[in-house]
This record gives C-alpha cells, structure tokens and sequence, in this order.
C-alpha cells in the first residue's frame, strides 16, 4: 500500500492507538492525523493540547503505555514542588511533559501558529506522520452539566466526568477555519481514505465535525470516509463516552455512533462481539476485533481498516445516494 | 539576642550563605533579607528570580549544596526534553525548580506583587526570616561589555562572564521604590542592624543601592551598617568579582570593597589573612574568618557580625562624622 494515504481524525488516547497502528501499516509520511484541539486550555499560564500532545507521545513512542496520556518514564517532582508551593494541582504535569507545554507557550506568544509548532515538534520527536491541529483558531469545548456550564477540562479532569452532561457546545467551532491544504487535498484524490478513530464522538470528534469547513469537506469528498466505533458490546472502552450517551437519552450501541456520524461515513468497522447490528447498519460494515490492547492488535485493525477502505474507493456514489 | 532584629541585604550565594548563618543565630523572624533583584529577567516565558530563589532554598535548607544555587537533589527531565525539542537550554531550569518560576509567573499575570508571592513562597518552604524582593517595580542589571550591551543572565550565564565589561547600568532603578515599611522601619530603631553580605558588591548590592529610596534610607539610618567583605586575600569566593573589579580599573581587595560602600558603613569586616588592611581603613574593623564552607562557618562568620554590629550601636554618629 505504498501509495495509499491516509487521513485519520483523532482525539487523545483511543484515537491515537489506531493512529499508531496505521501510522505502522503505512508508508512514512503516508498518515496524517488531524487532532481534536476543543479540549486545549490554559493552566498555570501554559498553552495545554492534550489531544495534540498524546497523539505526539503515542505516534514517536514516548507514550505511557500503562495510562495511554502523558509520558513513558515520567518523573513529578516539578507537581509535587508545586504542591508546596500552594499551587494547582488537579491537573498532572510530569517534569518531561512540562517541555511541551513550556515551549508551545513560548512560541505562541512569540506569533507562531499551533499548526507550524506542532509541525516542528513532530519533527523533532522523530514522528513519522503528519500531525496537524483541528483549525489554527480557538475552540472550546464546553458541557452543560447538573453543575452547571463547565469547561472540558474541568468536567473531564478536575470533576472525574460525574457531573450529568444534558448539552454540549463547541464554542469558537463556527468561526474556527480547517487547514486549507487539507480541505484542498480532500477536494482531489489525494487521500485513499478517511479514517474517524475510535474517539469519543461527542468530545473527541465533533469539535471537528463542529467546524464548517471541515464538515462540508467531510461531506463532498469523494474519498471513502469510515469511522471505527468506540463502544464495544453496550460499553466504551476507556472514558465517558457510555455514560455520556445515556446522559444525552441515546442508546449507548455501535448502532448510535454510526447514526451519529451517518450521512459522513461510506462504511462503519464494528467489534466482532457486536456483529449482530451489521444487518441494521444501512451502510457497509466490515466487522473485525476493534479492542487495541497489544500493538499487534492496533496493527491487525489498521490493516482491517485499510482494506475495507480500500473496498469502498470508488463507490463512495452510496454514500451519497442515502445522503 | 532575643531582641536583635537584623535586615541584611543580599545576593544569590555568597550572601545567602551569610543569611543562613544569621538565620540560625537569631530568633524565628528576627532576621529580614532584601534580596537583590536586578538580575531577574524573563526566560522561556517565565519570571525568573534567581537571587530571591536562591535565598529561599537556602533558608529553607533545599539549597543545592554543591552549586550553592538551585535545587538540592534536583532532577533535569525538562531540560533534556526542552533540548530535544529546540528549545533554550543555556540556562538550566531544574524539575523541581520550575514549579517556583511557573507559580511565580502565574500569580505575577494575575496581577499579584512580587513582594507578596514572596512572602507567600516564604511561608510555604517554611522560611523563617523575611525575604523580601528590593523593590516590586522591575530594575535590570545591563553591562557594557566588550560584546556591546548585555543583560546580565546574558553576561553571566550565557557568556560565562567572558566579555570584559567596561560599565554597568542598573536600568529602572531610578524609578523604583523600596518597600515602604523596610524604609520606615530604618528610620526607627527597629532594626539591631544593617548588613551587607558577602556578595557581588557591583552586581548584587549595588542594584539595591541604585533605587534612591533605598540609598537614601541606608544614609540616613541610625542603625548600623556593616559590610562583609567578599574580597579575601585579592580573590573573590566565588563568581566574577575580581575580574569585573579588573576590569573596572579597580584594586582587587577588601580595602576597595570597604571604599566602595564607605558613605554607608559604620563598620566593616575582613577576613583574617586581609587582617593588615584594618589600619588602612578609616572606619571600625573587625578581622575574623569569612570563607563560609560549613553550615559552622556561617554561625560563627553571622555570630561575628552581630557581635560586631552590637559593638558599634549608639555610635554611627561616628560615621556621619566623616560623610
């Protein structure tokens, strides 16, 4: 598959296992990973990307393998300084995460846009792919909550997600531009795919989807576009996204991601253990084991991903029709 | 001494080496350090104060005892980090240090005084005297080198003093104002004394010295002033003393150092092998040892000054004499 190249959309750390598995499966350079950027926020004055940075660590194998966010081999002594010091500490940032955050502040205010930095730091961190932030401009992640109207940070992080989420809003999202050389190749058959990683729909991937031009480029492209589903057998592997859907009234079921995303997707990769729904799926589904525990799990779903992508190129007129 | 109550003025370390002594000599908040702050600068995006910092990790026994600056068993995963992402790394920020800079950088946007943050980092590390920025209005120590102008973390850190300097510039000083209640407090008999520390006399004191009010309420205080003379035996302890005294077209000795400060002392001490100096001098001598190498060294050198400073209380009449 020495030509096929890949777009993949991408949260934090289920989205990055795929990005990782497909990032193997490719030729080097053949990936590139647009990242959610709505759960970003400043904290203890520093530019904070957490979709941006797993997906950096996970992509250059710096990951911890244990957690799936943050850093192999981390140390906190800088946490527990700033413990003493009466700092903020709800948010953990390791001392070799910290260069990340540090260096990305810095060349914010200096001018610089997310796009080039992470570019750079890609580069620098040897990863082979392209990682590239949703949009250039701001968005904000924000859930109206039994607590009120709470940051993504402080919903997810600082309150452990209990709070009961009755609405989500992407704010910035409308007025957010999508990177024009990749609106502009999805217009041509640059890509052989599109990937929607296993990411958490609400969190991870409608703040993208949330974005106009992204939306529309979704929509018009004539490059096969299939999601792979996060909920597995009635339940997420990792994160809110079940108690999340049933907050929000929806069944919590592959069925309900693939409705969610439905007039994007050209086909829907669901978990063997719910090959059941395939029949009810009014698009192509491939089914196959989803769950990524080893790296030769997330290996064998990029190559499963890849060729039934590959299945669809050309087709991508069904899509449309049910559009 | 139960009733001494001592404000001593000081740079990073040399002079913080005699704050710990005098510390340990006094009673709990007895003592009050100014801490020097014209080489504090802006690095990486953050506030850094290195004397203010290497006071309070003295005082609070976190000091690096090798170095006499930074952090004792520090770690340096950010900086390895840093580097392999770019960044600066001339000026080595440890893990555990960080969180200091971070902290201090986030409360000083927030609109915090730097006195304040001080005071609160004081408590926090469990400081038992007073540290006490010199002003909270910004001064930059700037020296006219043979590389041109230089701020001084360039001059000292990044060029390793190699320039020859030619002039120095305390940039701000003259618009800064010292801490009110210090200035107040010089004016009354509250303090026992006044003690210049063993630092750099031109790149640590002469800072404080630069900011009218400070000079000021020095000359006028009926407190006495006492110096330690950082010069032993035409040799500074530590850092760029003597070659920048060279460089100034000034004798390398403690003889130099006592007419540098002499309109505001009332007394002056020298090490014992500067010991034939004390005629040469025109005003009270106390010859002891002042090398500080064990913690013994700094109680006795601090046991000397207080002693020294008692002596001469009720006579810096003596002084104003020959002003």
């Amino acid at each position: 598959m020495s030509s096929t190249r890949v777009l993949a959309l991408s949260g934090g750390v289920g989205g990055a296992k795929l990005a990782l598995g497909l990032q193997r499966m490719l030729a080097p350079g053949a990936l590139t990973v647009v990242a959610n950027t709505g759960d970003d926020f400043e904290h203890l004055g520093l530019s904070i990307s957490p979709d941006v940075d797993t997906i950096l660590y996970t992509l250059s194998g710096r990951a911890n393998p244990e957690t799936g966010w943050g850093r192999a081999e981390e140390t906190w002594h800088f946490m527990t300084e700033l413990e003493h010091l009466g700092g903020e500490t709800w948010f953990r940032l390791g001392d070799r995460d910290l260069a990340l955050h540090v260096e990305r502040t810095r060349r914010l205010h200096a001018g610089e846009r997310p796009t080039s930095i992470v570019r750079d730091f890609a580069t620098r961190l040897g990863v082979q792919s392209r990682v590239i932030p949703m949009s250039d401009d701001p968005v904000r992640t924000m859930l109206e909550t039994d607590a009120g109207w709470l940051a993504f940070q402080e919903y997810f992080v600082r309150r452990k997600c209990a709070p009961g989420v009755t609405a989500i809003h992407y704010e910035g999202a409308q007025y957010a531009r999508p990177p024009t050389d990749l609106v502009e190749a999805l217009a041509t058959d640059y890509f052989s795919a599109v990937v929607i990683c296993p990411s958490n729909p609400f969190l991870s991937i409608d703040p993208v989807l949330a974005i106009p031009g992204w939306r529309a480029a979704l929509h018009e492209t004539r490059t096969p576009v299939i999601a792979v589903s996060p909920i597995i057998a009635a339940a997420a592997v990792k994160g809110p996204t079940a108690k999340l859907m049933r907050e929000l009234g929806l069944d919590v079921s592959a069925a309900e991601i693939a409705s969610h995303y439905e007039d994007l997707l050209d086909g829907f990769i669901i978990d063997t253990s719910d090959s059941h729904l395939s029949e009810r799926l009014e698009m192509p589904v491939h089914v196959t084991p989803t769950l990524m525990l080893s790296l030769q799990d997330k290996e064998a779903l990029a190559t499963a991903v890849l060729k039934f992508a590959a299945s669809l190129s050309g087709n991508t007129c069904m899509r449309r029709a049910y559009r």
